[in-house]
């Protein structure tokens, strides 16, 4: 993430992934206060043994977008609901990047963040069949919490 | 694809998979027009052999999200310049997603349709290293264009 | 409705159902997370005897466009005011439908939850004239609150 | 509608009118022009036999829900694509309507026009079977263009 | 006005013409909940010896471009900041009027409660040389007070 | 107005002035690249013997706003419709005003230039009963070609 | 600054300057509340000795570009995060300027505010190299706390 | 500039540093197909004896924030006019910056592109009075020009 002010939002994500028990790393790598460390990761992230990138920024939320300018590996970018604009500006900054360099975009804050973290999961269960599995479970757990809270309406 | 109008950005999708010789089913599934067969083509897509989904709609784009919340492959949503909003109803409808069910958001129109393609490859990519070397071949490319473009300029 | 947590704002529509004695049934029906409940559901509502569908829904809002696609009784969507984009993204989602599939659009939140019940009530009215009569009756109360504040003014 | 110049939107909706053989008026009545006609009208409407009321306006959009403020038929209201803010300043104007009036409002322009006139077949349709046997025929042949339209891209 | 709630934002015009020793009549007329009021005071405006009209109204704010219609007095339009697209809707609303029939736009909310007293005491001042000399000593005071709140910074 | 580029839209204004035969003068004033200018018309206005002020300009549209700053005469502000965001800046820049110096905002545009002239007649009638009657009649006029536009369309 | 209420927002950007001990002159000056005093300073800023003028406004936001409009000196516009549209109105007020006399604008708010302070230093810096040396090690702290925040994390 | 089909735009910033007859280099540096390069060029610029970058980038742009991240070289960033989104997209990507890292923003597309020019004349300006001299003479031929477009419009 950008900074440490979007771990309220990105930790979501995070609690996600340890359900999942999936291996991840967490850092704040700042584009613009921490150029060189963003290069650098973006530019291993592939040899390091990562397979997805999933990174929140707000505002001009440049950080998706380099880190893609940097790898093949597919990077999802959840635009953190900034002050003035409510995360419009995130959401812009983040989604419309120029033919060339996707950034696969999630919505604006913690539904965002969710989903990145489910988005990753979708990708690598394409090759892990215990994680399909554990994916196909959280959808039903999902589903049955709805239907469950429509019975508990009336 | 949700209508035949759309065909003109998708076609942008198209031509990168020919060029990438990545096998691909294209096709008109209108949610609002064709919801059977939409339900049906979501739920299947697993089973049939499908790696992932590019979905591309306009104005209340309902489609990537349906798609989405009938399977666990990765659905990708590009959202169609609409007609009076330019777009920003059918980037909205696509991204603004729940918790739970994610859709991958690129830009509205034709780069979008493009990244979709490219993030689609760079997923396929994490388990076929052809396609990851053809990715690392096509970034070259595309950066020696951008080089020679700044070389014209003078 | 499509969350639980819409019910906030959609007992404003019950009330006014409540208050003109109109038999109805509430449901949670996620477009995204129960997708085969929300197909019977709206494929078995005019054969079920149901009149006019009302469905609020938030964000990437697909339920009441999903619901129209499925059935030819008129629908009703109410655009609920969504955290970011404040129901923006929610009114767009749900208005901008294509041509073929209509959704009777009210107004973000809580007005348009009480307009989408009388909204139902006026068309209900057509074929039912104790039903008009309150719906005059309502107006007539209704404007005689606005007199009387407009008097306490002084 | 407000002004003749709505006509080339509005007349999508008299073609489907006219498709299912339903008698209508078609009238230009400037709510801010011909406000007194605007009202008498509108209070008359109901004791004339009319059903449903379809009003399209563009810009600072006051018709349909001034229509709707003197009687309790529905009130569909269309947002005409105005010149400067294409159709936003429309689409507000007519869905944010106060609790206690509402208006039916469908998309932006010549689809929101198309499904005025489908939402008040589908409304009319209620309680006439006819109208909901040539609805259902007219959902299949859509449909079946939407299908054909997928045959004929390979 | 056309709510008792926007009472809180007019109040603030209300208190410059009171500080002005202006006469004038506050009111709830509903647009759409009183629209007989609504006409029967506008098209009776002129001949009551009413100057201007000022008309606050929020979301799909038919007020004052309704008043305009009826009557050649200035109406002056105060957008009220509504709920969820904080007043946005209810500028487009007002200020969007088609040619014919101006309405004098002021700012949302309490900025353009004031702004428009203030208007329609310079549109009094034309033809009252007292108004105009206590309008220059209201301009003296304010920039006074400005000047005074630099010099306390330091 | 801003700039000569203006004069497409605000000669509506004019023309709407020649046709009641009023006196008035046009000039570009641009607040930016003519502030001296700017400056001592406004300050010099009132004792011209101008009665109300009507300026067009567009972008970051400052004239309006420096204009009344400097004369409590009447200040009418035309949003001419924008490049880039089609007059949303040039709105927003004009109608915002700060408590205290109110700027009567139209619509952006023709529609907005033509009000502010007949704002400016209907100011202007208000102490000159030969404008009010020629106001009556463009009002009956205009109505009158509404209604034939209406008999036009069967 | 245009208002007293601006200073909780502009103190950000004196605290910046204080911080690298510049000397600076704090004021508000309101375009539109004191327009002879805004005139006065910018067409002296000149020569009393200003290398740089720091403008913060909000709303209708016309000081920065007014000032600009009256000196060569670079003018930095700071947008005032506004009441009902959250500073969008004073964003685009400051940044779209006409061809010919540019503002250099940053973001809405706080961030904005800090970020004038700093681009004025790097302005100041390119004859200063004190400054550009204190810049460096600003650049270089609030990267090393990134960089700890990041740390931290685990 | 992040692309040649910026150049269209960003010529006109080349104008009129022509017409100034500074030194310049222009460039096509892709933040994203670039991004070495970009990096490169941003930490060398200073020691190359660069005093201003001006950057102009569309849609999500990234090259001036990025830019302004390896440098303390002021860096002015142009928001070129985007297809969907007119703009809007690339001013929010490029305003928006977090708070330590400040980009001089300019209005979207041709205007921005020459203030650009301007801003960067009006920096060098304080060090340079030759530059100086020849933006009041700037000025004042604007100025004149303005003059005497209102004295043809008689």
């Amino acid at each position: 993430m950008g900074s440490i002010s979007d771990w309220k939002t990105m930790k979501e994500a995070a609690d996600i992934l340890d359900e999942f028990q999936i291996k991840y790393t967490k850092k704040v790598i700042s584009a613009h206060r921490m150029p060189k460390e963003m290069f650098a990761f973006s530019q291993n992230a592939l040899s390091a043994g990562i397979k997805v990138i999933i990174a929140g920024a707000g505002g001009a939320a440049h950080l998706p977008g380099m880190l893609a300018a940097n790898t093949i590996l597919p990077v999802i970018g959840v635009p953190i609901q900034s002050h003035a604009l409510n995360g419009l500006d995130s959401l812009l900054s983040i989604v419309q990047m120029p033919a060339g360099i996707p950034v696969a975009t999630t919505a604006i804050g913690i539904s965002g963040a969710k989903n990145a973290a489910l988005l990753a999961l979708q990708i690598i269960a394409l090759s892990d069949p215990q994680i399909a599995k554990k994916l196909e479970a959280f959808r039903k757990k999902q589903h049955d919490t709805s239907v469950r809270s429509s019975e508990q309406l009336d």
